[in-house]
């Protein structure tokens, strides 16, 4: 059984360098090229989709559409959750990290942003960029929405998601696409590899490389690959790990 | 209680005068720019939503996606069902209506597209046009899927759909789009406001713009307005009354 993890195109405020989180922020010209080149990569490599699945954020969301449209497969079922938005960066969103290094300093900025279990600084409850105030969320139990969050905390919130319905359809033969971001997919990449805290940190997950996952009838993977020129892969994922000394 | 009913924008097939019933065929880009102006009338009106379903057909996704970004909704739930596709034409699917009339002659031919009952000719099992032989139908039961329908097929197979997924969701309180095609819209329409088989041969939705239900707590419509200025819609639906003569 084979499972394709695909990270979102590239975003305007991952242009700008600036933290994202839960914030709204579409995809650039070039992650709308990014998108669709991740579908010419899964048909050349013969793969098909049954249902996919994606986060709230329409990063994601239109990755997902472009995806589906190269494929032709804009008819399969698609299903949206908050489950596999990306890590919220809380208060620190919409800041430049040049910025935030300046006000916070670089050991404080690398331990909220590559730590496993330290969170950002939290958004105030009354602060509208908290999800409790987005009527996208509204129907969400406000217990459950985030002021902020560690990659432990997402992986708490996607596994969840992961156990009860991912995994039900990948049992029952549906052929799984999941479209998400670079943290939530880096949270399902630790629990599937059983990859440690430390370790975990040195992950990186290019953008727009779709991530073949072969799984045994027990969902533990045999084996994965990124789909594409071995060579543009190795680039890829050297200028993510690059960019993650800059930026997030 | 509102509801929108929505027919997707121009498609290709429809620019070229052919019969498409389930035939795969995506929006031209004039169809693109109806959408995208029925995402702007939604929103002039106030209007916003919390679940949309649509047809397994690109015409109709692709408006509703043109929509849902139009509205910062692309978030939203979206439930897909081929019980919302178009009629199916059957073997007239692909022809040119003016080839159509030269075949079959006028009379025969103004049965088939306007009739309550009559069907156009049936596909055969092994025509590739057959629904059975589409990847996209291969979950349905196969004795389900029509090698041809008139309207009162297209009722039948649309109103338990109404009743157990849409009816539920609206009285549920939900805000609900539908965004799908001439004739499943036509069957929605006849049920709701209880045209007689004789009178909906006249009831023409115009393209690309939204109608507009309002429904008491029992789901009866207290009434139905187009949403955008009062001329355009009138020219709009007398264009679709003079198409109709023309093609479908």
């Amino acid at each position: 059984m084979k499972i394709v993890l695909l990270r979102h195109g590239e975003s305007q405020w991952n242009k700008e360098n600036r933290f994202t989180g839960w914030t709204d922020i579409d995809l650039t010209e070039k992650g709308f090229e990014e998108a669709q080149n991740a579908g010419k990569l899964l048909n050349a490599e013969g793969l098909t989709f049954d249902i996919a699945y994606t986060s709230v954020l329409k990063r994601a969301i239109h990755t997902l559409w472009s995806v589906l449209d190269e494929m032709d497969l804009a008819w399969i079922p698609v299903y949206r959750s908050w489950k596999l938005n990306e890590k919220s960066y809380g208060d620190l969103q919409g800041l430049n990290k040049t910025e935030t290094l300046v006000k916070y300093g670089e050991e404080q900025v690398l331990l909220w942003r590559r730590s496993f279990d330290v969170r950002p600084p939290e958004l105030n409850i009354a602060d509208k960029r908290h999800p409790v105030n987005e009527d996208k969320y509204s129907a969400i139990d406000k217990s459950l929405l985030p002021a902020a969050e560690c990659l432990k905390d997402t992986v708490e919130r996607f596994l969840p998601y992961w156990h009860q319905t991912i995994k039900p359809a990948i049992l029952n033969h549906q052929k799984v696409l999941i479209v998400a971001h670079g943290n939530s997919l880096r949270a399902l990449v630790k629990y599937l590899d059983n990859i440690s805290h430390s370790d975990i940190v040195n992950l990186n997950i290019p953008t727009g490389i779709p991530l073949v996952y072969e799984l045994d009838e027990n969902l533990h993977p045999i084996h994965h690959y990124y789909l594409g020129d071995a060579e543009q892969v190795k680039q890829a994922m050297h200028a993510v790990a690059n960019q993650a000394s800059k930026k997030d």
